[in-house]
């Protein structure tokens, strides 16, 4: 079995997604395509390479990891696959693949220049169908890699800076927002120390194990499912309670007030 | 083939549900995996019940259901897996199960204890991942369900009062909101005897046999596809029209009125 | 491999869709589901048949493409099955698939009759699940077209006025508004001259060869992925910037103003 994991911002409703499905069914009619998401924010390039951050490594190796968010189509940006970890990914170079390579053991890239790869005809506006899927069906069917094109040293990555520890304290931002409004951080909840609090947008929140350690609709902070710390609200949104934001600071440190509770 | 159908209220942009796909795909590689929803709403156990009582059944015996709505993710609510009528179903015990447990003619569940067929570490927040997804996989691949832990005699079921009949009236709620407005009643269609009229929200409506015997716009009720009435407004919004929720009452009553048209 | 493409105005939430999945997947247990989209506006025929036509023939032949954006279910529009260039078409008679018709080499059409490939009970509400899901399902297996029920000589087809050249003009209307905003026309790209301009809306829009030929927030024209002009402002939503809906005229024409900048 072959599958494709595929991740876009086109929505589905103008059958953008189901041509692309297409190309890769008429290449490669054994593959599986796993839908990810078609919901990512029209151009959010962040917000893509976070969500595929947290599933990649899930799937077995020989996977492969079509991502067209891609608000650069046309111009002279390049497209791209990624080897990485026995994965494959293909996609437009501008940052979407930027956790893959911070995180993968090894990874080489090549720019798809090869047109025997391609559909007959690519269209400016619309790569994903004519660029990225039938590279991503060939991939599936085992293509090697070097023969899509020449090789590329230093694909786009986001600049991301990491949280930083000072002293007692860890200051860090929140890096993503998700469906639920829970704000994940780029604070590892390994940093935590008992009797720690975490600031954020002017509140100062306790540590806890789970939601439901605290009241409904009560502020909280846990360990999110990939090891960071995550302002969350119980059974509501803390992107709505708190007004914030990727990008707001977070801090944490030793409890300033004297009753906190401790972490489990 | 295996398949697994797959319902949460994760929505997709977060990447939990290829986080899911992943670990499913890692562990039974041909595993066909079904996108059931995940656009149930935040927490909406009822919603969801709903809704996959309106879909297991008509799935092949052998078919593995997975359910990830679980606002008590990291409490004492157990993590369970059901086997009903030869189907498997996996989820959080919080009542996403009731109608399976309602209608099937044999039934019994396991609590989730044996950590050989979970993810090596569990997130307190993200069992969909380190739980559900890997039994829901070992199971499709035909794990026999008693290795996954101990017997439950009562899972929890959401307390659901049955629509009554009260000499030539009966007695409802509506249970269910759809996507169109549809307002799904928990009063079986067989009831309705001729020249019946529905009662709710202040006004009695015509039993009609398909949207179409009335004109657009205007309000009717129906069989709906489960057998039950339904009120609807042909090419519109009951809900809307009539600011309805789940939990209205409706009465299903000989026409008051002199005008009524027959149902055929 | 035996694929099913499906297309519907459900949405995902209440179970409906995996309703339809559920049937497929007994009567063909090796058919691979490919969602194209359940984000139809609801009873929007003109968007689906525009959907399916972007999709379609990319497909496999033998590949079978479920269509259910039915607000007439109960009525007496017939339920039909359409052969067309390799390709089956599932769905109501309501000229959903008026572009694959338009389109195709050859195709024959039948009207649903033989109850041998329906479910044993029909709802009036719910084609999808007990007409057109099994009829997908059996002829995803093989079945002959013609078992289905008698021919069809004319299925519905939405009226579809072509754009028109006029001398050194051509006019035309937009005829699909896309996720992004993107307004496509129905002028051929094709028909446009060197120094051409489009007049939509008041404006008159420079042609381009990619979004990044101007800069975030412009208007422009582009040969869009099927070869109509589009237009659309980078970074942003035509739709919203030009207040356009489908049916809004567009003209061709040479430039009027001295400053022009030539089509690459």
């Amino acid at each position: 079995v072959r599958r494709i994991t595929l991740l876009t911002d086109f929505g589905t409703a103008d059958g953008y997604v189901a041509a692309m499905k297409g190309v890769i069914a008429s290449i490669t009619p054994s593959a599986i395509i796993d839908d990810a998401s078609h919901a990512i924010a029209p151009g959010d390039i962040a917000a893509a390479a976070w969500a595929l951050a947290g599933y990649w490594r899930l799937y077995p190796r020989g996977t492969t990891h079509l991502v067209v968010i891609d608000p650069g189509v046309g111009s002279t940006r390049h497209p791209i696959a990624i080897s990485a970890d026995g994965h494959a990914f293909v996609g437009p170079d501008n940052g979407v693949f930027t956790h893959v390579l911070n995180e993968a053991g090894t990874w080489r890239a090549v720019v798809l220049e090869n047109a025997a790869f391609l559909r007959r005809v690519v269209s400016p506006t619309f790569h994903g169908r004519d660029v990225f899927a039938p590279v991503a069906a060939h991939l599936a069917a085992g293509l090697y890699l070097g023969r899509l094109g020449t090789p590329l040293d230093e694909p786009v990555r986001l600049p991301l800076a990491p949280a930083a520890q000072e002293d007692a304290a860890a200051r860090g931002v929140v890096v993503h927002t998700d469906t639920f409004g829970n704000l994940i951080t780029n604070i590892p909840a390994s940093w935590a120390v008992a009797d720690a609090r975490v600031q954020v947008a002017g509140r100062e929140l306790p540590l806890v194990t789970a939601y439901s350690d605290v009241e409904p609709g009560a502020l909280l902070v846990v360990e999110g499912s990939r090891g960071m710390l995550e302002v969350a609200v119980r059974d509501g949104s803390a992107a709505d309670v708190l007004k914030v934001k990727p990008g707001e600071r977070v801090v944490l440190a030793p409890a300033t007030a004297q009753a906190s509770a401790p972490r489990r």
